[in-house]
């Protein structure tokens, strides 16, 4: 059997995602045969730092890559410009140059704010992503977004930029606490739900053994919606599904609430709001499935409180907003309403 | 004749330079023939927005255009990320959508930071330039290179992201100082010492009548080089030519010599050069119409200085770097040299 399954992207260029259970060790290997020999500026944080970190940088090092680390506090409050700056300045100090890459080691926070400052660092230099979380692995280590917090909201700033290669060693996942993991979960039950009804069967299963597999095809839909719609006009907005709810509900809650939890709070809801657009009763399968993850699917918002923070997503266009409804587990469309019929389905369903 | 000179650009995506002299009151029937009804979020500095807003606003508006508009302090100081950072939140708090507009009424710090902020916010929105500065006519309102200065050194971030329209009203130069008009010329030399010898010719004419003659050539000049190389591989390196060594003499001046002072050094500094690599002798032409344009040609740093500053450049390449010298007057090559080679030859010649 193949040490890597491979799963090949061609966005604005191409690259590589190895999806692999124990290789982290190998990954200079990898990277020699794939790109020159330069300066490698890793961004982690303090958990990921004591775990991966050595292992990573003696890969490199033993491949005559020269790396330099950067370790940032875990937590989505680093993800913020202050954060990115100093990291770009520590590059700067360390004269990386433009022919230098960039590597995220950890989760979607490292990720975001690594892509973000490789976008921004000198007009862009090439990054690497190696996913340490399920969020990561499946979610925002594919597409080329890249995003940072500001003080009027989440991910309000940011831009498109595709790593180099995604390496994912999912045996990194092992050291991941509980609550994390399940995260991560929402997101793979998502891609589910909006484009393969076998993905959510095998769910269903909760076969730890099917792990490697459930990842690989996550990763193999990102891909195709993202081949599909790179800049993030049209198809790519079926991975919003339950986000638009969820980021309000992620924000409403001062971020105590976590993203996977807003995320599976926000599919329930759009299910409900789907069912009341007349698409289908898909309530009780998204449901149960979220639940069966550990999620439970209380809205501690009202009606209003979440309308007025989903008016100012960035998805919103003028005066209407469009939101991910299901029309079966499986398939999901697009479905653009004026904000005023937002607020009244809102109203209408029990949140 | 017409009131408008288009040129016109064919970057990422297509747009017009318009340029004219005394037509920025038509600024919004121009742009109601262009784009749909938006609103245009406006960034300016505290000089021109007292000079030229409300001709804009009053134009737009009359035409169907909301307008909000956030001031800066004038000058290079504000052009740092706590800048745009306040201009974004500010674009959030008024709602400002991805079916919005930047507009960038200023000189060439307005119109990186507007072009970086536009860049960044929501991942990327549309922004027009209305450059008023003679610098940001022919230099940073074409090309679609932003940027903003970090503590580490100047232009140290930003993104490639073009304009959707340039509307260039030269009888806005007219309120210029006398010293920021002379930093403009240092571009415009610039263009015909490494591109058109004709152009190099007419300005030696000095004559005022033909500033939108010169303005539109210099635009042009630009549009090819940027439209051969839009994201700074190779020939759009020839715009470079003075710069690397006036970065770094503008960085050891603490800024106390302006970018265009900077320039005219850099752009003897390099005939100095290229002589010594025995290309030409064209020190003399060079210095000549420099002086002609006001500035003098002294360098107050020693080689050792300016080598140390050059090596954090962002146009090297590992231990190489490339310097742009002058073949003859029309004609400049890249020549890329070992940094060990830059600091002995910055030491054979009088600087």
């Amino acid at each position: 059997m193949d040490k890597y399954n491979i799963i090949k992207v061609n966005a604005s260029h191409k690259y590589n995602v190895m999806v692999s259970n124990g290789m982290l060790h190998e990954l200079g290997g990898v990277m020699s045969k794939l790109f020159d020999r330069c300066s490698i500026a890793i961004l982690t944080d303090d958990i990921v730092d004591a775990l991966y970190a050595d292992t990573v940088i003696k890969s490199l090092e033993a491949n005559g890559f020269h790396c330099i680390k950067h370790t940032i506090p875990n937590g989505e409050s680093s993800k913020n410009m202050d954060s990115v700056l100093s990291f770009i300045n520590f590059m700067a100090s360390e004269q990386i140059t433009r022919s230098d890459m960039v590597l995220a080691l950890g989760g979607g926070v490292i990720g975001d704010m690594a892509g973000f400052a490789s976008a921004i660092y000198l007009r862009g230099i090439k990054y690497i992503q190696v996913p340490t979380t399920l969020l990561a692995a499946v979610d925002s280590s594919v597409g080329g977004k890249t995003a940072v917090d500001i003080s009027a909201g989440k991910n309000l700033i940011g831009a498109f930029h595709q790593p180099v290669l995604v390496f994912c060693d999912i045996s990194t996942l092992n050291t991941l606490p509980a609550n994390i993991m399940r995260d991560g979960f929402a997101e793979v039950i998502k891609y589910g739900i909006i484009l393969d009804k076998e993905l959510y069967n095998n769910l269903l299963k909760k076969d730890s053994a099917l792990l490697e597999q459930i990842i690989s095809r996550c990763i193999e839909i990102k891909r195709d919606v993202v081949a599909a719609d790179e800049f993030d006009k049209g198809e790519r907005q079926l991975l919003n599904f339950g986000h638009t709810i969820g980021h309000s509900i992620e924000l409403l809650s001062n971020f105590t609430i976590t993203h996977g939890e807003a995320v599976a709070k926000g599919m329930v809801i759009a299910a409900k709001l789907g069912k009341e657009c007349g698409y289908a009763d898909v309530v009780e399968p998204i449901k149960n499935i979220v639940e069966m993850y550990g999620f439970d699917t209380y809205c501690p918002y009202s009606a209003t409180e979440i309308y007025k923070v989903a008016l100012s997503d960035k998805k919103r266009d003028k005066n209407n907003i469009t939101v991910v409804l299901p029309e079966s587990i499986g398939k999901c469309v697009l479905h653009t309403i004026s904000t005023e019929e937002l607020y009244n389905l809102l109203n209408r369903i029990k949140l």
